[in-house]
Order: C-alpha cells, then sequence, then structure tokens
C-alpha cells in the first residue's frame, strides 16, 4: 500500500496559468506539432523522449495492440453501450476490465519469463542462449505450464505480426538476446512438444519490450492504452450497426430453450 | 437498442491463419512501420487513412488530451490500483469512468454547439459569422448555460494550448469556418459578460474536429482513449511513487475529526 | 462540481479502536443480528431504521431488482471475467456500467413523471388523478416519447411482478396516490394507444418508491446495488459452467462469414 | 477459458410472459413478501434457501461488509462521480474495481487457509487443532508472509465486529472447528510475533463462510456486492455533501507546490 509522508509529489506534469508542462516538456511549444501519439505515450510511461529508431518500435508495438476483432473485450464493451449510450467512457472501461492474466497476460508473462531467464546485467557477457532456452522450457515444462508468448489458436504456423515486428525492431537496433532467446525458446518448446507454437504476437513484442528494457509491469499497461483506442472504435460502429441486441436476444431465447420451463 | 437481424456484421477488421486486416489495411504490411499510433487510431476510428495533413493535426489534438494533471479521473485509478494493484486494467477503467459530462462534456459540447450554428451544408455559402456568435451566445445566455469550450479556471487570459492548436490546424489546412466561428463567439461571450473567457483547449479541438467534419458524439471518444494512456502514466508513477495512502488516511482522519464521535 | 470548504464531512459512519458506528448505530450491538441486508441498505440509504412495515415493502423492491435473466449487463460481466477471472469486482463492475438510460432509466423516469405531476405537498389535496393521468400522458404523446414504466416485450398482458409489488406495498401502508396514480395513467395510456401496456416492475417501483417520498435521483442506486447481486451470482455460474467462450466463438465466426474477406 | 460447446445453458433463472423464476421458485409468489434481501442474496448464489439460522448469520456477514467509511474505494467512487454525475453506476463500478487483492483479498485468504489447513473431509474426524494451529503459522512466517484474517491498523487489541460475529455464528451452529482453528492461530501468531493480532472483521467472516463450506472463491464476491450498497450510500452524499472537488483543489495545489516550477 504505502505509508503516510510528508507532502505529496509527482514528476508527470504541471501547469501554471501560461504554462503546461509534461514531464519536462513544454506542451504547446515542444510537444504539439513535433510528436505523434506514441511518441507522447512514450514520453508519458518512460519519462524521457523516445529516439527516432525508438519512436518506429514503440509505434508498431503498440498499434499491434489496438484491434483484435470481436474479441470479448469488444463485446462487454458493446453490450455496455447497449444499456448506457450516454456514457460512452463507461462502456471503453468495461471493456477494459477483462484485459487480465488470460488475454494481455501472457505479454507480461513472456516478458518477465526473458528477463528472469537472461537478468540485463547479463547482457553482453555471452551467456549459451541455447542452454537458457532449454532450461527455461523444461522449467515451465516440468510445471506443466504453457511457454507464455507461443502459441496461437488461428495464426499457424506464423502469426504474421511476428516476423513484421522483429524486422522492425532490427532495423532500428532493438533486435538483441531477448528477440533471439525467445526465437530459441520457441525452437525447443517446439521440439519437445511436437506441437505448432508460432511466437505469437505478444510474445514478440514481450521480447522488444526486454530489448528496451522496460520493466515487465508496465508492459500490460501498453496493451491496456491500445486497446482503448480499439474500443472506442467498436463503440463507434456499435452506434451504427449494432451487433450486441441480436446476440444478447440469441442468448436469451437459447437459454430459454435449454434451461427454460420446458426443457428437459 | 436494436432490432433483431439475420447477421451480425462488422467492418473494423477480420483475420485468417496468415493474414490480419485493420479497415482494409494489411496490419502487418500496410500498417506497422507505416503508421504511428495517432494515425492508426484516425483509421480505427474512421475507417480511412489521414492525409499527412490531417496526421499533424490529429495527433497534436489527441495529445492534447492525454495528461491533464492530478484530475480526479487519475486520483480515482490511483485509489483503485492501491486496493487492486493486480488489476492494472480495472485501475484504467476506474478513472475513465469518470470522463463524463463535467470534464470531456465541453469537448463535443462545442462541437454540437457549432454545428447546430452552421450545419455543415452551410459551408462556403458566406454565412454571417458575427451574426451566428452574436445568436448562439444569446442563446446560451438567455437558458443561463455557459457557453461550452470557454473558459478555464487556471488558464487565464489564454489557454496556451489554444493559439498552438489553431496554428498547427491553420498550418495544415483545418482553419476555416468554425475556427473562425468559435472565435467571434468568444469575443462576443467576452464582451457581454465583462469576464475573461478564453477559448480553453476543448473549445479548440471542438472547433478543429468540426473542420475534420467529424460527428460531434465521436468527439468523447477521442477524449477517453486519450486519456487512457495518461492514466497508464499516472499508475506507473503511483507504483513507485504513491500518493493515495497518504490522501486516504488525511482524508479518514479529517473526517473522524469533523464527523466523528468528538465532533461537535 | 463543488466548491472549496475548510473541511471535509460525512454522516456515514465513523470508526474508532473499539467502536464502528453506521448512520449512528452502533454496528457490532445495534445492527448485527438485529437487522437484515435490505434494512441496512435502506439505513445506509436513507440514514434511519426502516419500520417493520417499510422493511417489508423496500426488500421486495430491491429483491425484484436483483436477478433479471441473461441480460447485455451480465454477458458484459461474464465476458469480463472471462478475460480477467482474477478480478471478480472489475466483472461485477463491468456488469454494472450498462445499467444506464436504457435498462433502468424507467424506474426514475417513472418516479420522475409521478413526483412531476403530483409534487409531494399536492398530496392529500384531493387532486384529480384522472385528470392528472390524462394530462401526463398527452404530454408524453404529444413530443413522442413513451411513458416511462409502462410496456414490456415479454410480459403481455401483465408483468407478474406488478401486482405482487403492489399487494405488498398496500399490505404496508405503502399505496396512496402515486399509486393509484401510475395505475390511471396505464388506462388512459392503452385506451389511447390501442396496445398492450402493462405496468411493468419498474413502474411499479418507480411509484411505490415516490410513496416512500424518496428522491427520484436515488432510484437508479436501488437498481445499481440490486444487480451487483445478481452479477456475483451470474460470474459464480459463469466459473462452473462457462457460456461467454462460446458466444464469443461463434460472434467472431458469424463476423468473419459475414465480413471477412470471403464475403460477398 | 472455456470450450466449444453446442448449446449454452445457465440454471440461475428464466421467465416467460405470466411467469419469472429465480433459482427453482417463483418470484412474485414464493420470493417477493417471504424473503429478505439477504436470503435472496444466499439463494441467488448458492441455489437453495437459508434456514433461518442461515439467514441470521449470512446477513450478518454481509452487511458488515457494506459500510467501511472513507475508504479508497469510496473515494474513487465519489471522485468519478464528480466528472460524471449522469452516471451513478460507473461510480460504483469504479469504487468497486479497487476491491482487489490488497483490502478484500484477507477474506479470501483466510477460508483459503482455513481449507488448506483442515480440508472439509477432515471434519468431525479429532484432527488435533493445536498442532494444526501451530503448523499453519509457521508456514506463513516461514515465508514472510502475514496471516490473513489477523491484525488491523485501528481496532486493537479487539475487533469489534469479530466477537459479535462469532456469537451470532455460535447462537444458530455456525461455530465449528474453523472458528476454533482461526482462534487458535490467533494465539499462536500473537506468542510467536508478540504483537496484537486480532481476528479482524475479514478472518472472522473467512472462518465463518468455511462453517457454511462456502467455497473460498465465492467470498471475494460476498464482499464486492456489499460494498456496492455501501457505494450508493456515498454517492447519494456526495451528491448532497461533495467532498471530492475540496480533496481534489488539495492534492494538485499540494503538487504544483512540490513538484512545480517552483519546487527545488
Amino acid at each position: 500500500m504505502g505509508k503516510r509522508k510528508e507532502k505529496i509529489t509527482s514528476n508527470i506534469g504541471w501547469s501554471t496559468p501560461d504554462k503546461i508542462c509534461v514531464r519536462g516538456l513544454d506542451l504547446p511549444n515542444e510537444i504539439l506539432g513535433h510528436m505523434n501519439l506514441g511518441d507522447l505515450a512514450f514520453l508519458q510511461l518512460t519519462g524521457r523522449k523516445a529516439t527516432p529508431e525508438e519512436s518506429r518500435v514503440f509505434n508498431a508495438i503498440i498499434i499491434t495492440l489496438v484491434e483484435h476483432g470481436i474479441t470479448p473485450s469488444a463485446l462487454a464493451a458493446r453490450m455496455t453501450y447497449m444499456g448506457a449510450p450516454e456514457s460512452l467512457q463507461a462502456a471503453v472501461a468495461a471493456g477494459l476490465c477483462g484485459l487480465g492474466t488470460v488475454f494481455v497476460g501472457s505479454m507480461e508473462g513472456a516478458s518477465k519469463m526473458l528477463y528472469e531467464a537472461l537478468p540485463q546485467d547479463k547482457l553482453g557477457t555471452g551467456v549459451d542462449l541455447d542452454a537458457l532456452a532449454v532450461e527455461t522450457v523444461e522449467k515451465f515444462r516440468a510445471r506443466k505450464a504453457i511457454v507464455p508468448g507461443l502459441g496461437h489458436p488461428v495464426h499457424k504456423p506464423v502469426d504474421p505480426r511476428t516476423p513484421r515486428l522483429f524486422q522492425i525492431a532490427a532495423e532500428n537496433g532493438k533486435s538483441g538476446e531477448y528477440v533471439a532467446l525467445i526465437q530459441k525458446i520457441q525452437g525447443v518448446a517446439e521440439a519437445k512438444s511436437g506441437k505448432m507454437l508460432p511466437i505469437n504476437a505478444t510474445g514478440a513484442i514481450g521480447a522488444i519490450c526486454c530489448e528496451f528494457g522496460f520493466p515487465w509491469k508496465i508492459v500490460r499497461g501498453f496493451g491496456v492504452m491500445a486497446r482503448a483506442i480499439g474500443l472506442v472504435g467498436h463503440i463507434l460502429e456499435e452506434s451504427e450497426n449494432p451487433i450486441s441486441y441480436e446476440l444478447w436476444q440469441r442468448a436469451e431465447q437459447e437459454i430459454l430453450e435449454t434451461s427454460g420451463p420446458g426443457a428437459k
């Protein structure tokens, strides 16, 4: 939780009558017109400006997380909007509430796994990544857990986002030992399990986040802020071409049939 | 609500084993590495690619809405995170729930006011904007309502974001009759009320959104998605430098003193 | 919003090391074991103890609002739980977010309509309820609005909850001019429209809330707190007998067919 | 997550034009007027009617969880209401989002600990509770974890709710080996730590929930539904006697002083 303190502080920003400052930069003059939204997100979350290379990779990561189709999260947002169309913000909030361990967890799980296998202070010390990969996969297999960031129900044998994300990372100096390690982990995991286990988008992003050195805890936040953008899109579509009412009616009717007074 | 329909549809995107498509574009090959986050948001919400000029203005608009300091919304997110640090997404959701009529309303209010005064099919027909401004202000004054988008508790006599946003809009072909109209409305409102009523950031954004032709209903969504980014930043800071515990303890203690057994 | 004040206060309760007080009553000794949950809700919301008669009616009202089947709200909660099973509270929160103007609004709408037609200071002054009913229905018909609290898509010609709620109200001294007025309004509305317009449960509750003298604004809160109980039940069932995954898969599949690459 | 299934089912309830059924009971005729809200909650969550003894204990448990003063959850709800007063439901939702591991966790933690120490199939087999208590405390001390359900920042040396809850449980046949075990655990924990570690309300409730045989996962749900009632009360008070605005202004001002342009 926390402790009592004399004074509360915050380093995010401040404003006075004629000045507005975000992370040490003058909002109107140093940010507006000079940065894109992804760069501002980078600034807000890390406290520093992204380099042009970081900007390209970071924008690609966040963009990948914006839109994932008719997800449970999108359905929750749309259902909420049906009941409270006056509160678009609450519909987005409802959609975000479901971005927990099941859907966004694999991304932070991948980052955590990679940092645990290869702590940042071991980078560049010639660690044997092949051995690390075997060890890591064994550890997950021993406790019958799935390796985070591998496998996809639809995108097989390759998740089409992954090679592209790795390419963008490589072109911008963000493809190092963590990206190499997750690729070796994938190879070992496929060999040991005999199944197709592509590195999925969350695995690729988890690895690239390690290349940035982002704390693994921050990683879920990337997914949350990206999906907020996606959900606004879904709610706007729902306002013009609603699907929730139909889905609701079908569910209610089916349950009346299977579980109502006439059910056997 | 809605009506029964044979089949549900969605035009946002789809995916097959080897392809992922968002708004008609191939995500890995046509979006990743080619767009920044603001452009993707534009695509997700409007269904089309922004021009370079639109990109500059749109990114500036959304960025302006990301971070507004220790707002009630940020406080709600931080308080929520204190109780459920395992659910970052729910803390963001809690913060978004408060972006209702009081704080984001003025933005859509400004757009709505401008569209009502000057419907899109009257653009370029030589409408007398001065007369319109007087008429509009009179209407609000008659029902003792404040004019949306004008006035700010701190940023006086000028909201420093406004001239910069108008400049970026002008440099990119997005400064037309709506921007002119809100400026005239401000002049009339200040004259009639005798108060300093700067066009605030939400007023400027509301007017520029009209220049884009965005439906006024979409405008709240811009604020919601932007603030999600800001809130992730606040929660990360709270995880490192918490303020909620101290604010909670102070509130509890003060209420015990003013309203507890010893209070008179 | 609010104004600056020297000191914040709260009259809900306080606690010291050996005492816990809610609304002026000692929680362990005067509440626990002496009240049921409905009575405590009455105490928390009104600041006073319910009489035995009030207790019977109030408990019946709130109970009526707990469980309404597979509603959009229940679906949103279940979808959220699928993604974040570690955050039951966030799934309930997501479900509550949709209790807005469309689904709970009719309850407060009915109360508001009745108070506007018959202000509390006119009670017992012999107002002509028949005339009031005609006038009220005309007002809604004139602006082509539906009369809140009337009509139901399923429960026709009678909503089975309504006569029972009115009976409980009558047996406990809570059936007066407001209940009479909504019944007359129903008669007029059915006659004028030629449609079956039963007083639905939210209409009955809205009228009974007026008999209590509850401010109409409080009425939505009754629905929200009741539904929280119902949603916990839905989430528990979802944890044992999930339906969200199937509903999600069907929706995704259907949209792929209607709107994906193979769609015409 | 789940698996594909032919048909979705639900055992909570159903309705036809003239009948509404909740958990196998006819809502208007068998529930309304016959049950209080706590009993209906018991029915909704367990699928069966509470006995009169169970009703007394269960109502007391839930009531204990309704109102805990100016908590972070109440503050989040009030802050949210300030920004979106038109969405009372979203303010309650925001407040619920924070009922995670820190504040409600200890209740389910206590239940889980007791079930792990004494599985239900060992009840009545003469297990040595003293030995179990020592073993349990040692286990927590070994991993430097706090024993869930013990200790309170304010209520020392006794949490006044605990003896009363245990008394109500004892009077109604719900005080057995689990209540005895947590009391022994407390004795051992105080002796080993040398600190005052009263069984707090969540510990008492966790133990009594075990006496009922409730799965430990259900226990958080009790806290969530109870607090929804409490939060509606806080929001109503906020609407009449707001504190959020003042707390916000103070926080903003303090951060401007400590972290703004003039800070050293």
